[in-house]
């Protein structure tokens, strides 16, 4: 990584108080960000000064200082790479520490509690019937059958016919992606993608030696022309899309948009991985044009879900819909990623299907009200921010009026309120002008939420040199 | 893949029949058998004709016949694929068919039913402990504390004082590789693996960008000065042993040997990943030598470990004990993966635990017979056949006395009993000297099985043409 990638990634970054400590504020910032990955090779001491104009020595001593802390360390010769120290704070919600009960308001992650009493119960219920078949070894790389099945009949129910072998039950749908990359994507081959993105999707292409292409998403939805273009010049073999509300935009792709995107992605020999995790909540049920997965072949698109937004993330059930003939190749690529599937959930699961439409019901009216509670606070408390209101899923994306994501979202932390950066959903330092907030929480927590982030705002308002400074 | 290369995974194969149907079947075999992978190309026909002394015309018929069924495909100019038919039988135990209740004996996996009622029971009295956690989003990347904490104790108490943050815990032992594997491993490094060695462990490494290195285990097991050299020389950044009754051969390091190898591993900079998911299923407990993680330190040598053979695989509960500050950075590269573990079944995890004395004394006493049952049987009806006796682990690794394991894995199926043949954890071809024979069936399963694998080696006996072509 070069002096200005790093500046790039860093934002701006406050020069009011001691440099060195506040360069070192900024670095450590987008480590446990995770924006800077452990193991990137950061710029020299000198490289970088030059390039942000502040003393070789200012840059010595905060790397010094972030040696010490165990966020840098050197190797023999070959200059200073990204650590974690051993304590670092993981961030919470990815860390299991139910009993911790903070006063910080989680605005990161994107999910619901499990829907209760339905899912104890449940597993409660389902005992008798697994313990039918514990005599087996237990390994699975496909999905129980009842459970194939089950995922199977909604796709149909929802107006794409599939039998139960067309699913293949994962881990959720991040294992689907990297099953599929794993598959699918050789070193340096094209993977087409959409930014703003989840930071996972886009890791996880990285991690597979793909090459990511991405292909805007912004205020008007997905670039057709553009998107067309790209693909007849780069010919990616594969590309993840998330047509239905969009992570972390909301958006929806419009049905012309699908059809043209099922047919350029043909033309081009692109593969299309569809990620379908939130199209069921729908604000406007019955709205929502033709899934993309229709315009095509189930080798050529393929879908991707889970249970993990609708039902709970802990379940870790999620599954790919594609041809029988792939998932035979997904399962033999699978036995040496992780010998499949657990079997316990997955009987859990199955009966959990049993009463979906309603569980489902319920999940749409709570995020309507919660969606609306997340939309009148902002308005209240930061009119000059501005977005479009999602019609479904389960975020908020918030155009913030200035570059300054970064910042903003440092100050929350002092509020109490842990949120990512809108740069987290970019590639290299983009998205300085966006919060991406999800509305996965009570009201009461939601107005809390949005009071602590106007705080944090208004500190950020404070003039300072900083302004000097965006990217 | 050229001819030879070819030629010597299908080994011997018969040319009693029709040459090209003979030549098909072995082909399809080694397809459905795992050894070829999807996608492979293979030979070209006159190439292969040519080494294998047949006409072009009955590789051509062979091809035509594969690609017929599913088994090959053609690109444009570019040669013939291995690939899998829509409906190719995958290899049971693998896919959950528990109803299915076939006439089949399955010699291919190596685990035990679940522990029961225990398994089902602890599913029932968990759910109320659940419920008090259900309300947190469920996204869980290294461990639920109390899960982290049993496993922790049960290394401590064993003699290898653990932290509950020394603990990270994965959807299984594969899980916990293929994560080491993609922090640790880039494109090209080299990875120290035993030979003979379970496919996965292999496919896993090569799936990751590794070179595989092989050491041999031998009648003799591990070749110290080998090894060491192997070690000096090859530098290695990662190396996986199994030390604790190998798979498959079930030989257990000496202490000796863990002290050299912990020592030259330490001298080349190489970390070794140490399998012990059969460490506690010795047939003389307190016999085993201290664990070779006992001889560095848990970030040089890192410990993966499993309840899979001792508890149940379909639990998918795993674990990797290394330092803190190493789980923080696995942690990291885990979010895209997978985004970490299913809590249910961590829950049943850490209350079984409470009970894992008692469970590891019944499977002792249960393999114990078993293994006794094997051992007689195949005295019995095997006498040709020579092994050593394991003193722990699920599996016995006899020398059927003629390089003809392929042949004798295919004339089983034909007698009903599914068991890969040797090469299976060889690579390249190797090992067709072996067949790897797990224990994990009651009695009277085991003396049938190994009746019908007397019927296969006898019909491998008569004589053919056959043996002109052994490798």
């Amino acid at each position: 990584m070069n002096a200005e990638q790093l500046a790039r990634i860093l934002g701006p970054w406050s020069r009011e108080g001691v440099i060195y400590e506040e360069l070192a504020a900024a670095i450590r910032y987008v480590i446990t960000d995770g924006r800077l990955q452990p193991d990137t090779r950061i710029p020299a001491e000198r490289a970088l000064a030059k390039y942000l104009g502040v003393s070789r020595n200012s840059v010595a001593a905060a790397y010094g200082m972030l040696r010490t802390e165990g966020y840098l360390h050197s190797r023999r010769g070959a200059g200073s790479y990204v650590s974690l120290p051993p304590r670092a704070d993981t961030p919470r919600g990815i860390t299991w520490a139910p009993d911790a009960a903070p006063a910080e308001i989680d605005f990161a992650m994107a999910c619901l509690p499990a829907p209760e009493p339905l899912l104890t119960q449940t597993m409660v219920e389902t005992a008798p019937e697994l313990a039918r078949h514990t005599d087996q070894p237990g390994y699975d790389l496909t999905g129980i059958p009842s459970l194939r099945k089950a995922i199977a009949d909604r796709y149909t129910r929802g107006g794409l016919p599939t039998l139960p072998e067309e699913i293949m039950v994962t881990g959720g749908a991040q294992q689907a992606w990297t099953l599929l990359l794993r598959l699918l994507v050789s070193k340096g081959d094209r993977v087409l993608m959409e930014s703003p993105v989840h930071p996972t999707v886009h890791n996880a292409i990285r991690h597979a030696g793909g090459r990511p292409v991405a292909v805007s998403v912004g205020v008007d939805g997905w670039d057709v022309d553009m998107i067309r273009t790209t693909l007849h010049r780069a010919r990616p073999v594969l590309g993840y899309l998330m047509p239905d509300f969009h992570n972390p935009t909301g958006q929806v792709m419009p049905a012309q948009a699908r059809r043209a995107i099922a047919v350029a992605a043909r033309e081009a020999g692109t593969r299309l991985v569809v990620e379908d995790t939130v199209s069921e909540l729908s604000a406007e049920p019955g709205r929502l044009p033709l899934p993309l997965t229709a315009h095509g072949n189930p080798s050529r698109i393929i879908t991707v879900g889970s249970m993990s937004k609708v039902c709970w993330g802990g379940l870790r059930v999620g599954w790919i819909r594609t041809t029988a003939a792939l998932i035979d190749r997904l399962a033999r690529v699978r036995e040496s990623l992780d010998a499949g599937n657990a079997i316990v959930q997955q009987y859990i699961a199955a009966r959990v299907f049993e009463s979906y439409d309603d569980l489902v019901v319920t999940r749409r009216r709570v995020l309507t009200e919660q969606r609306r509670t997340l939309i009148n606070a902002l308005r209240d408390r930061l009119p000059g921010w501005s977005f479009a209101e999602p019609t479904g899923g389960l975020v908020l994306w918030a155009d913030i009026g200035r570059p300054e994501s970064t910042r903003l979202s440092r100050a929350a932390a002092a509020h109490g309120v842990r949120i990512p950066a809108g740069p987290r959903f970019g590639i290299g330092g983009t998205l300085e002008n966006y919060l991406r907030i999800p509305y996965v929480h009570p009201p009461e927590t939601l107005i809390e939420g949005v009071r602590r982030l106007a705080l944090a705002d208004n500190d950020r308002s404070k003039p300072s040199r900083l302004d000097l400074h965006t990217v």
